[in-house]
């Protein structure tokens, strides 16, 4: 069908200038008096909608006067410039064909939802405002991370899904299996018998692509992922989904300092493209959902980042543990609140917190020659905290081999980590961007379940 | 670190000549003589690797002359440019540091190893020739794919990995669950009590995002998915994976044809991608995997698919019935066979086939004005058969809800999708390609285990 969308008209309006042409899209509303009419028609590929009007000079005036809202139409018309009017344009209808009807009962009536009702119909609140604009952006910021990843050469790695090891001993997976639940097959000692599972053990699904990336990396020098993760946590709160992407950049012959860059120049690359490509969406948010949105991510972008060390911070946090729900001292792991002071009130800007205490990061970080802190960092941002966690890679075999003994971790279990240390070891870095919580950022949208289209959370598995 | 990247070097030659550069590395081998030798790096940026020339003047000269395949280097040195050699250029080293060793017994000496031996080391095969080459093409034709729909202001959709619900009823699932296999919990009359489970109900990992896809294009009219899908197929072939790749484009306001021309638009372009950014790797696969393969991806460049409809396809196919291992009639499903003698012996180029009978065909197809065939297409290419298959789909209620009793599909397990069909029905199409196929199709590469970073197959989930 030779459809013009509305994106167009928006984007090139004087091509389409006085000329004749077919839109199909979704009614939002419909005003009619006794001789015209106005229609707003959106077809989802931009987020103003059209404005047509049409004149009971048309056969079915009266029929279309009275469509509900969500009706598919396709309009026929001229291309109208209204330089006086609200909207660039209108288009002045011809004739008006209903593709397909709606229902008085159309759920999304023109009236004001609460997230809270959208989220018990995830398949027809992507036709609101607000979540046309999520997940318009979702794409978008999808899109940037490939491009800024591609024009740097990386290699795009798909790490596995299904596994049967994990990774950092972070429990809380989901088992993926064909045993019939309802009659598991057992061994002569009345253990599950995995011989007969579809993998011939046990498996899960994955919590972190990193090490299979560092395989790659240790290849192809420069690599990301960009996939689905998963954790079965218990967690009911506004930050954590079941379901998940990430992405996993892992860098050779880097340090962390060279993470870091890469890390910080990621994110101001995101946020700049974002805000190019979907300045109406970007208004939107900073307009209905987060006053301070745009103020706060032109200053990210234009911000160098703060550097500081876990000792530094501690520093700086301590005098002011009264105010914190949990004081901090050298050790302790820092929380939301102690993040969002350091960004927001020390700062004033995203920071990165480096060499961390080794017991509060995982076996696979580079042992700093102090023996007590490992070359981790962790990228803070205002209004939400930790958005980046990365480091650099224990790349010494021995180091590695040692820690691994230390949190009793099976080096059976890891020989092709361990090979990568034996054959053409290097230096190397990565680290871990949640794709919701760049989302959420990018959006300032409060609830990770409103940034995926169909959430997974505890309970919660519709569609 | 400041390092040059062996690509830089290749595409940027002239700005380096003369200079002073360092660049970090893998050991392919090492050639000494008593006063000089020749050592070739890769870093993995580029297909072809670096020549590096080294003297006796350098202090651990005998040292380097020793170095074991596998190890990393980091070489400091003058690029030279060498214009009657094989090589462009060598750089010339002053400085020749040992980043990490390697061991005699690194598995992956100068020599040619079979694929099947490569199997059994997926952490170290992506650093060989072949690796190099398929998993810096499958990286590009991701972004080719991410590119193509972009551009055309196509939403990408992450649909749930994690569902509730069996899309085409297609069985052979994965389950997913956090019960403890060893003690599930039973109800009071001894089945399964899902609501132990993480979700409150049993659940599995998707077939096909299409379901969830087309409420998105419902709202954005133009979307796709990019995204791992899930088979417990019991299918050991060089064709089948339980964990692979999919892309599925929903279009609205779109019928059957808009379908096909949108999905040769999208092979086009991934192959002209591909062949513009990966020539170097293309020409290698042209010379070592499969001989006619760019005369043949050039051939499907510039032809203008067929189209027969699946009655016309078994017309022309029933008289070479002797030569088929299955005999087609009007009703049958075809076989790689048929679609293999269809493209290549009868169109002698990629083909389309429609309109399939209903009885072979999902529930979700347009059902057109015959009454007996669906809206269907499938896309056969020369050399692979069948890469895509699509459809329109049913957008009538009435029709759809007749089809699901038919089938004895329940419709309270498809309300939402019925709902796409209540409120604002619009004719739409889409189709799936499955990413490792057209890997396959790209690089000549015969067995699907060699084109996934770590395969997953019956019995087989290493790493």
């Amino acid at each position: 069908m030779e459809l013009v969308t509305v994106r167009d008209l928006f984007k090139h309006t004087a091509d389409y200038a006085g000329k004749t042409v077919s839109v199909g899209g979704w009614v939002r509303s419909v005003r009619a008096s006794k001789t015209f009419g106005f229609i707003v028609l959106s077809d989802g590929t931009f987020f103003q909608p059209l404005q047509v009007v049409y004149h009971d000079t048309m056969d079915n005036f009266a029929a279309i006067s009275k469509t509900n809202v969500g009706a598919a139409l396709i309009v026929r018309g001229t291309l109208v410039e209204t330089p006086d009017a609200r909207q660039p344009f209108e288009l002045q209808a011809e004739e008006v064909t209903v593709e397909g009807a709606s229902t008085p009962d159309y759920p999304l009536q023109k009236k004001r939802h609460t997230l809270e009702y959208l989220r018990t119909m995830t398949h027809l609140r992507p036709r609101t405002n607000t979540f046309q604009a999520v997940f318009r952006v979702r794409s978008l910021a999808a899109y940037a991370i490939h491009q800024f990843f591609q024009e740097r050469g990386f290699v795009y790695v798909h790490t596995p899904l299904i596994t049967g090891s994990d990774c950092e001993g972070a429990g809380e997976m989901f088992q993926v299996t064909t045993l019939d639940l309802n009659n598991v097959p057992l061994t002569e000692d009345g253990k599950v018998d995995y011989t007969k599972d579809f993998f011939n053990k046990p498996t899960n699904l994955t919590v972190s692509g990193q090490l299979n990336g560092e395989t790659y990396a240790m290849a192809f020098r420069n690599i990301y992922t960009f996939g689905p993760t998963f954790r079965a946590e218990n967690s009911n709160t506004t930050r954590h989904a079941a379901e998940f992407w990430m992405i996993e950049p892992e860098i050779a012959f880097a340090d962390l300092s060279d993470d870091m860059r890469l890390a910080e120049d990621m994110i101001k690359y995101i946020i700049s493209y974002v805000l190019e490509n979907a300045p109406e969406e970007m208004n939107f948010f900073n307009q209905f959902v987060d006053k301070g949105l745009l103020e706060r991510l032109h200053h990210v972008m234009t911000s160098d980042f703060g550097h500081v060390t876990y000792t530094e911070a501690i520093a700086l946090l301590e005098p002011h543990n009264d105010q914190f729900e949990y004081p901090v001292h050298w050790g302790s792991d820092l929380q939301t609140e102690h993040e969002r002071y350091l960004t927001e009130v020390v700062f004033q800007r995203p920071v990165f917190v480096t060499d961390y205490p080794k017991e509060i990061k995982a076996f696979y970080m580079k042992l700093n020659p102090d023996g007590k802190t490992v070359a981790a960092m962790d990228c803070l941002v205002p209004g939400i905290g930790e958005i980046i966690g990365g480091s650099q890679r224990e790349d010494d075999l021995e180091t590695l081999r040692n820690r691994m003994h230390e949190l009793g971790l099976k080096e059976e279990d890891y020989g092709f980590y361990l090979d990568l240390r034996k054959y053409g070891s290097a230096r190397h870095a990565g680290f871990g961007l949640g794709f919701e919580r760049c989302v959420m950022y990018l959006t300032g949208m409060g609830n990770i379940r409103d940034v995926i289209p169909f959430p997974r959370t505890v309970n919660n598995c519709d569609l």
